[in-house]
């Protein structure tokens, strides 16, 4: 297999935007994010609307920040969870920008600006933007029961984080996405549709494993090592299966969907999961945290498991993907 | 809107590959593909991982045609039409190659071609692979009714091809992909799940008619103007709208939904449809006539109408977006 990391000299993540729901309000870091509402609607009458205004809101809110408009952006990529990624080409079609549909599922968010970066330091266009989002009414009637049902939710389950984010990408700004390896689709027996992060865990043990043996850097040269949305107990197994390689990075390791709900207070099992989990707290926490020189440099690794409904009912097991990005903030000495 | 056209110096189909079902096998281009079985069951006991193991089929042929194994190939651009895109996560699981989701509906062929071209063209990797595939039963029952329900379809219904196309970019080869245009997503208030054609046809002609605008090529400089899966209702559309701001291309016109099946014997309708439609038909008829001279140029247009069984219910119209590329086989003189 190739192992090939891609190196960028001009890429960069200007701008970015996030509108979330109520739980996501509520959490840790409810404070950081752009725009809310706390009936998880955003005016409209279907979850599904719902999903695509939060991701139209989203980039809105991401193009406006540096007083940019839709003719300024050469290209979009963007997906979600919903079944033919209904929430990215309703929710988009405001923008008469060029448009590239993904499905990477959780891991969306990052291969959408693992693209972008490749457009702007390639110079195919000067500016692109990359959007995705999830929800937490939509995906639990589509992939599990619809929400009035009650249904009981195992330890291991994970909460689908109401949300939209979105990122502007250019060739110069103050915080880089300096590297890139992308994931192998690989699936390692897990079956069980209510544990998202051990499906997710092995694809995202394969990237960071490739990472660090093609480079010089170690996990201490990184202010944080996260990844997407593998919760507790992919982050558990994630960091189990990097030990028995010799791969410690437990003392920078987090995930994003342990930093936006609270474990104890809100009731979310196994943590927070979606596109839109990654997508938010990258957009409202971490990045902010590269630009004001909080953090020096961060790898994050988006997480997607990329079963159906239909397959898993059919006795098929996971398969999942994991990307990852090297984002550094401004360095010292600039 | 930014209608910048890009052009590439180093991309090039080097090889492609065909799994096709029955209808296609006994259409008019029936010879043309790879491989094809009367069952439409490639062995496998469900729809689902049929067309899965479709995808599988066509990236091995392609491989196999050039002597290439995975271990050639940087980077996969694959997706089709069934829920979280499952007929490539599980199809291409056997490839250890780095994997990129795509959700483009029917234009996912073009999409992942026209990635594949940016890649190898800004030399991220040597070799690019692009797979697709739709399956007549698969996507029945995902989208409309099982096929054991015997639902009468209408006129402007269109048949949904069993095939799975794959494709090898190289920097270098004969036949080579020269300029690209992506689609921007528009709907056009079509709400009829029945008429893909109409849904498609404004986003093939405004993508043409930005290609022409910005181009100094005329419709009579190519051996053929191919959109993806229009069939007849859309084709005829498309023509219309176009003669509507003064450009004629019903000289060179062509769609591969039309291609592909014999419309007094086939009884299929508006022509074909779904990923597979356009993949097979460039990857066994298109791609070989323009390796033969027989086509020194051609554009070839992938449709695709985003909507899903749910937005439709909900009462959404369908967007809808067309995805541009040349493609320039052996020129005089060469």
């Amino acid at each position: 297999m190739q192992n090939k990391i891609l190196r960028f000299d001009s890429a960069a993540i200007v701008s970015s935007g996030s509108a979330v729901g109520k739980k996501e309000t509520q959490g840790p870091i409810g404070d950081c994010f752009d725009l809310h509402d706390l009936t998880d609607r955003f005016g409209k009458n279907t979850w599904e609307k719902s999903e695509s205004e939060m991701q139209r809101l989203a980039l809105n809110v991401a193009l406006s920040k540096i007083g940019a408009s839709e003719n300024d952006v050469g290209a979009l990529f963007a997906g979600d969870l919903l079944n033919q990624c209904v929430g990215s080409s309703y929710g988009l079609l405001d923008f008469d920008i060029p448009y590239f549909g993904l499905y990477g599922a959780c891991s969306t968010a990052i291969e959408g600006l693992m693209l972008s970066a490749m457009m702007c330091n390639a110079r195919y266009f000067d500016t692109c933007a990359a959007v995705t989002s999830s929800h937490y009414c939509s995906a639990e009637r589509q992939y599990r029961t619809p929400i009035e049902y009650g249904a009981q939710r195992s330890p291991t389950a994970q909460w689908t984080v109401t949300g939209a984010g979105a990122f502007v990408v250019k060739r110069e700004g103050d915080v880089r996405i300096t590297e890139a390896l992308p994931g192998v689709a690989l699936e390692k027996g897990i079956n069980d549709p209510s544990n998202m992060g051990a499906a997710m865990a092995p694809a995202a043990a394969d990237t960071l494993l490739r990472y660090f043996k093609n480079s010089d850097a170690s996990p201490a040269d990184f202010d944080m090592i996260v990844t997407g949305d593998l919760g507790y107990e992919g982050g558990d197994i994630l960091c189990e299966l990097l030990l028995a390689q010799g791969l410690d990075i437990s003392s920078r390791y987090n995930d994003c969907g342990i930093i936006i709900y609270d474990k104890n207070s809100q009731d979310t099992h196994s943590g927070g999961s979606g596109c839109g989990c990654s997508a938010v707290v990258l957009a409202s926490y971490l990045l902010p945290r590269l630009k004001s020189g909080a953090f020096r440099d961060i790898l994050i690794v988006g997480t997607g498991a990329m079963m159906s409904p239909a397959s898993v009912q059919q006795g098929e097991a996971i398969p999942a993907v994991a990307h990852l990005l090297r984002i550094s903030g401004a360095q010292k000495g600039e």
